[in-house]
């Protein structure tokens, strides 16, 4: 097996070829489930730190082409609509996550990177890890604490959470989130969850319900102890049409 | 005097040396009046095409320095708060403008550009062409069909107008668009120059009082020909936490 410095400076040749100097991609991935947010992360062979799914852009590539390339090749994920967040240009923000090489490494040179992020039903995905990464998996935000995220990293998911929550206001936001058919209650803990708050269970119904993009389905949640509740779906004429005009509060 | 293409290729020498390759950062800084949205922009000696004030980024700075230095370099313009809003990574997106030159000018490679938006009270700000223009002045989004603008310029100030009319959802607007002291009405009009709608009166008025960001003054705007409406002000502390807190739907 190669060592995983070997790896960096094999990738290093090749990438002084086809890359673009100075500039990344970052890609931030969201699932739900549990009544919990959860980000698609990489644990890389060197130095067992955790990453963001991220990567280079190709000379000849357009910048949306490369981070969905760049998310296939790293986590073999496909079939994601990505949305830049934030762009992160500090000074020394990566460089010393390779002190062990000398300056003639691609890796080692300044990086301005880019920030995308997605949502994601966490069921239909199936992450693959790529060469220079152990193992490829959701983390809970609420294990951030306890994992060792490399470089700027947990700054990045910060600003794509915090994007996410202004976004809420804005657009309508499940339909990659929640299975295809989920109740009212489940709905709501999304938006709590997002918005770090509890919502009054009342307005927030009577909210969502105005906004036009639900359908009541003809069947019941059947199991729990109380009266089984009603399933909905997105309608999804409506839905995108929310997407396009936004919900504004004037 | 130089011309306009000895200009280009005295930059490009120096720019080697100081500047990252690949990487750019354009300014959108929209003002208000006469009821209408403005944007500022550099006529170029070179071609006498307009242009968004816009630059390099130097190897040893931060992009948020750097942004704020170009805008200072090339339209003399300080004390702008500016916000990032997109970034626009097509091949061949700057590369034509360059067409008179051969491939060794810095300027004519590959760049990415980073967007940035500031709103500005158009009465306090003078701006001060750079040398590589003739003039750099306010210029109407409703003269922006009458102009030539270069590379992909237009896009980036219909981005910008678009994330600025997302956020008007979210954050209070108008602190740096407004004179000190204007009447609801005035207010109203920049709310819908930036929806690109007309609201109504009483709903706008009952929605942006509840806010708690307006201070009514003991004056009243004299000199039309109806009763002389009540003046008011930004009140600083609310309108501050209004911008951190931002204004939820939920």
């Amino acid at each position: 097996m190669i060592d995983s410095k070997q790896q960096f400076l094999n990738q290093s040749k090749e990438a002084k070829e086809f890359f673009l100097p100075h500039l990344s991609a970052d890609t931030v991935v969201f699932g739900f489930d549990q009544n919990e947010l959860k980000v698609l992360l990489l644990k890389m062979n060197y130095r067992k730190q955790w990453l963001l799914p991220g990567g280079y852009i190709a000379k000849d590539e357009d910048l949306d082409e490369a981070v969905v390339r760049i998310l296939k090749d790293r986590a073999g994920v496909t079939g994601v609509y990505l949305e830049e967040f934030g762009v992160f240009g500090k000074k020394n923000r990566s460089e010393f996550y390779f002190e062990d090489f000398d300056e003639t490494l691609f890796q080692k040179q300044r990086f301005i990177t880019i920030g995308f992020y997605a949502l994601y039903s966490a069921s239909e995905l199936h992450p693959i890890p790529d060469q220079f990464s152990e193992t490829c998996e959701w983390v809970y935000l609420s294990q951030l604490p306890e994992i060792e995220l490399a470089m700027d990293h947990r700054e990045i998911i910060d600003k794509a959470l915090l994007t996410l929550r202004e976004r809420i206001s804005i657009k309508p936001i499940g339909y990659n989130l929640l299975p295809e058919k989920f109740t009212l209650s489940e709905l709501q803990k999304l938006y709590e969850t997002i918005l770090g708050k509890e919502l009054n269970r009342g307005n927030f119904y009577r909210k969502i319900k105005n906004l036009g993009i639900l359908k009541r389905l003809d069947e019941q949640r059947r199991g729990g102890a109380h009266k089984a509740p009603d399933l909905y779906s997105f309608d999804k004429e409506n839905y995108k049409k929310a997407l396009q005009n936004g919900l504004s509060n004037w």
